[in-house]
């Protein structure tokens, strides 16, 4: 009952950060302090105390942390969060009774002392007040003392026979009689039986480091052979370690490793007609003859060759079991792509139809956007009165492959799932397996991304890729590192993937990459390419769709065939990219993006930034020329106070890409980058 | 539980309009229709459907209101709140199987015709597909018919029926089946059982009109006697309606009514000796010896003399009953000053010491502002024990009133009351009697002022008086009209009250006076005006008090003595209020304030603003001088949207104040104001 002592005069209002009324949580980095803050006042001129009170959700006890009034009856404080997983928070709020006295006392004592000058009547500085006022002070601390215990308490009952005393002694003027110590143990043991708590709880959850500051890496298995026309195994993946650790990335993210549907195949560049020799797509997963089920090291379950199988031409379970500890030993995880959709081979077809949609004929519904037929896929049914179990099953494949090591997974179409269930799931895994990273592909409208990372994506793929001119980076960015979205969405930046080869990229050829490939690295902390084709700059699109005039598709794309490359060859982006990498880990300020600012420069083509650390201790500034055809020129007008510069002064700044040093001075400094040589300055600011 | 149903996809969020999660109602007028928007969306690509549910508290069912997309997944729709007081509603949205279903349907049909064109396969564009379809169709229909009664279920029916036919029917190619009447009965038989509703419901509050249009004048009934030297009575408040009503004011407001306490009555101007004549101030309440209890018309109950007692110098029972009668047979309402403090002749304070904070010598605590005491005035102890008695006991005094027939109430220092109580006290009085107006005057820090407002003060004091700038109006009024704030707090202006005189009017005399009238009877749909003292434009402050240089306190306080005045002496600005309330009443514009817009004008002395009804049937455009000593002249920079003229164009505007009219042109028009003769332009424009 809202009312149940109507003596909790204190009111909590507005606290921050939450999203959604304490529906979903905050998301944060262990490690980090949580910055806590709200409106809390009550009637009248009583003196208040708060606090925030919090905990890790496998806590029984409640942790607290000081509120501090900020002005206007707004609190702030913070609290750290140094355990991975979810925490609650929430604030406390009372009158602080013994300060009240305390402010009440000193007027009181000053008004004794200066009385006469203010013209104050004898009744009204009457020292019988004052021994009044001392006697309910001493009722106030022996009350603070039955709170408290051992040597605490002794010191308290000391001071409330010391006020006790002084009530009673005649002389005057008196004095303030309590130190700060007293204070300090008032506060310690403060009447709480009124406070008021704020409701409801809010969660926070506390994601491991790379949930914010990752490198990713994604390359098919399949074309990893070094043996012309040969399919790739996971331990051809294993020889490329050492190459792709060298560049720099963290995360090394597979498409789906499944066996892969026969009927209805589609064959090189997504023709319907799949030839024998077509591998098909590996997001048309589950072939159950692919994988006797019960047989050699795969356990018996209903999923066999489904999704908890591997595709036999990739290797067998001990292959990827190495490749996942390899790669660990090179400072990389794997990334398991999770698609959850079926080929017309997929087990779940014969075993759990009602997972489906079923026809009138009684057949299963395939894929459609009529009048397209895409008779290779079979999307599952979330209103299947059987929901239970499926989403039982979808939790188990994550699990599965958790238990198998594998810590970061890319969610593919996560928004054509219902969203509950992925509250759910994530939610379940979340709790069970704090430390796992699940990054949603969901190219989809604004309040359905923002929707699935609020129920539990750690990072969401973006619309960074149509996102070029000057206007459309700059609103964002300040849209998406910035509350609300911050609170909840961590962008990662794919400036190509196997899906999506934006006009940019085909018209802006290699210059274009190398801007991209900046922007990407720089404006988000997490970012990741497909490769090899972005180190080799390939823009060829395929043929546009009938009716269309453009595709954003590659030609000969590698979502249906084998396409071994040579990352190594001339021209190719390699180096740039590891020199990009080394400067992203070796400057904390691009480790995160609450800091990031643009900057006024006078040229339209020209996109200036900063990013920073608290206090400045790393302050990166970079310009980009967004211009891959020619050169461009400009003047800054710099946000001094974004990059913890003085105005009017000198400041040297290092070159992070070619290592030459400028010293640059005030708002205005002179810009002009060439598209293909420089194609962007990212300077350390020198302190 | 969340997850019961996992198979409700449809997600629901940023509903508003919403304060605080629902846990306090918006404000609006009966009549209103309230504006609703939310965010609905789900996974994947099937059309959805939503809906408003709204009812009022005292209705069992549910009535419904269509939500449309309004685009990015933003959905907006109204309901009308077309009876008094409290209301709830929420959102509900599904799929919209058979809409998803046709539009399919159409998308297959127009692929069947224009098919080959667009390169579709013979198997993509296969009629049996249709078929099959149809059939899907046939059953949605068929479902709904059974969710219909009598010709609706037939129809329905009916409808299933034709579609199985052609289902069967070989003959292509086939042509949509249904006319706009089935998607319409598909629409009302719509399939719920999957549907996700927001929580919580939302409260919304239908006041009046007058809680949001209402002119307001205060005087001291003890000052209304014609005859000099006696103390007035409510009879010559009543001869003195007329004339108020005459100046168009609806409310009457006296100062507190009951009998006055006479330990430590305070004497004229404030001094702390009063002499045997003084009249004390009405805010020090009760006098348990002034009303013997139980005798006469004065029924049997503790309070005798205190809050449910008449002053008996102000007449009796059945004087107030026929003043208040009279006041509403001149348009105008009677209100009340309910101000929750005792002198120490209360009856509370024999009756209920445990009411109050007893100090240690067991005395009971008199109000202290150290070293400043007074102790005429006893606060009430809102962490008393007792304290759900006494809220019940100050719930009682407002239903007394009530009961007696008054609807208005002005609040004395809300903000030094328990802010639980009030949203106790508020909401059980807004639910049994929706129609009363209460009015906070609450002069006090913002969280709390908007603290009371959510917790159900009709309308509020403001900082109003303090803001004199053009930059200190603009910001402040656009802070209070936009939501959040217009959405909880309604202001009422106040250019004097009887402890308020501002520098302003003590400086800048009869034409600060006009200024400021104008400005708090046309920036706030509500105002008032504390008099005579203010159409006699009076302006000597009182003495400072020690040690300050300044007092915005009267000189000769009519709160603490009688001051009898003529308000039509010479050069009294009756006429111009007169006026003033006349342009309000027969202009819809000035009856709220969510339409007030400033305009640019390049005089920082002049100040511009617009206010307008819907589609802008009523439209008012003023420019006030903000200088009571000077001319000033300035050109305006019109915002022509916000008052609906189109550019390059002449507009014709009529001055309310003098009757003059004019042609204006565009954005760039001149306007010279001179303090005292002319100090605003109030125009109509002419359409």
């Amino acid at each position: 009952m809202k009312f149940t002592d109507g003596r909790r005069r204190v009111v909590i209002e507005d606290v921050t950060p939450q999203i959604d009324a304490g529906s979903h949580p905050v998301r944060r980095i262990v490690g980090d302090e949580v910055q806590v803050s709200a409106a809390i006042y009550a009637d009248g001129h009583d003196l208040l105390a708060a606090r925030i009170l919090y905990h890790h959700r496998t806590e029984r006890r409640w942790r607290s942390a000081p509120l501090k009034a900020d002005g206007n009856d707004v609190w702030r404080g913070s609290f750290p969060v140094d355990r991975i997983g979810g925490w609650s928070f929430t604030v406390q709020g009372w009158i602080d009774r013994f300060e009240t006295w305390a402010h009440d006392l000193k007027k009181r004592l000053d008004a004794q002392t200066t009385g006469r000058g203010l013209n104050i009547s004898a009744a009204e500085s009457d020292p019988r007040d004052i021994a009044l006022v001392f006697r309910s002070g001493a009722m106030l601390v022996h009350e603070a003392s039955l709170r408290a215990r051992g040597a605490d308490a002794r010191r308290l009952l000391d001071a409330a026979s010391l006020l006790d005393r002084l009530a009673q002694d005649k002389t005057t003027p008196y004095e303030y009689p309590f130190s700060p110590e007293i204070h300090q143990l008032m506060a310690t043991y403060a009447d709480l039986r009124r406070a008021t708590e704020f409701e409801p709880e809010l969660p926070v959850m506390a994601d491991r480091e790379r949930a914010c500051f990752s490198a990713w890496y994604e390359m098919f298995p399949r074309s990893a052979s070094a043996i012309p026309g040969q399919h790739g195994t996971f331990a051809d993946v294993e020889k490329q370690l050492p190459q792709i650790a060298r560049m720099g990335f963290d995360v090394l993210y597979l498409p789906p490793i499944h066996p892969i549907g026969r009927a209805f195949r589609k064959g090189p560049n997504n023709s319907a007609v799949a030839g024998p020799d077509a591998v098909g797509s590996p997001w048309a997963i589950g072939d159950r003859e692919a994988i006797p089920c019960g047989i050699g090291n795969v356990k018996q379950n209903d999923d066999c060759g489904g999704h908890k199988s591997i595709h036999p031409q990739l290797g067998t379970f001990a292959d990827f079991d190495r490749l996942v500890q390899s790669a660990k030993t090179h400072g990389m995880e794997i990334a398991l792509d999770i698609a959850f959709q079926c080929s017309p081979d997929h087990p779940w077809l014969a075993e759990h139809p009602n997972w489906f949609q079923i026809r009138p004929d009684g057949s299963i519904q395939y894929a459609e956007n009529p009048p397209k037929k895409y008779q290779d896929i079979y999307p599952l049914n979330f209103e299947s009165a059987d929901w239970r179990r499926l989403w039982g099953e979808l939790y188990s494949v994550f699990e599965f492959w958790i238990e198998r090591g594998v810590r970061v997974f890319r969610v593919d179409n996560p928004h054509t799932k219902a969203l509950p269930f992925w509250e759910w799931c994530l939610d379940k895994l979340n709790t069970k397996y704090p430390d796992v990273i699940f990054l949603a592909e969901a190219f989809t409208r604004p309040h359905v991304m923002y929707g699935l990372a609020k129920r539990g994506f750690t990072q969401s793929y973006t619309y960074f890729t149509w996102r070029n001119t000057k206007a459309e980076l700059t609103s964002y960015l300040e849209e998406i590192t910035r509350p609300p979205v911050s609170e909840f969405f961590r962008p990662n930046f794919w400036p190509n993937t196997p899906d999506i080869l934006h006009k940019t990229l085909q018209e802006g050829g290699r210059p274009a990459f190398m801007l991209r490939l900046v922007l990407a690295a720089t404006l988000s902390s997490n970012y990741g390419i497909y490769g090899p084709a972005y180190e080799l700059t390939e823009n060829r699109p395929a043929k546009p769709a009938p009716g269309k005039t453009e595709s954003e598709e590659y030609l000969n794309s590698e979502k249906y065939e084998i396409r071994q490359r040579d990352r190594n060859a001339p021209d190719s982006l390699v180096p740039l990219i590891t020199l990009l990498n080394g400067i992203r880990r070796a400057n904390p300020a691009l480790h995160a993006n609450e800091s990031l600012r643009f900057h006024a420069i006078d040229n339209p083509n020209l996109l200036c930034y900063s990013k920073s650390t608290a206090n400045f201790g790393n302050t990166i500034l970079i310009a980009v020329n967004l211009d891959p055809f020619h050169e461009q020129t400009g003047w800054t007008d710099l946000d001094l106070d974004a990059i913890g510069v003085l105005a009017q002064r000198d400041f040297a700044v290092e070159d992070l890409l070619n290592g030459k040093n400028y010293m640059w001075r005030d708002r205005r400094n002179y810009v002009a980058l060439q598209p293909g040589i420089q194609p962007a300055h990212i300077f350390r600011i020198v302190r």
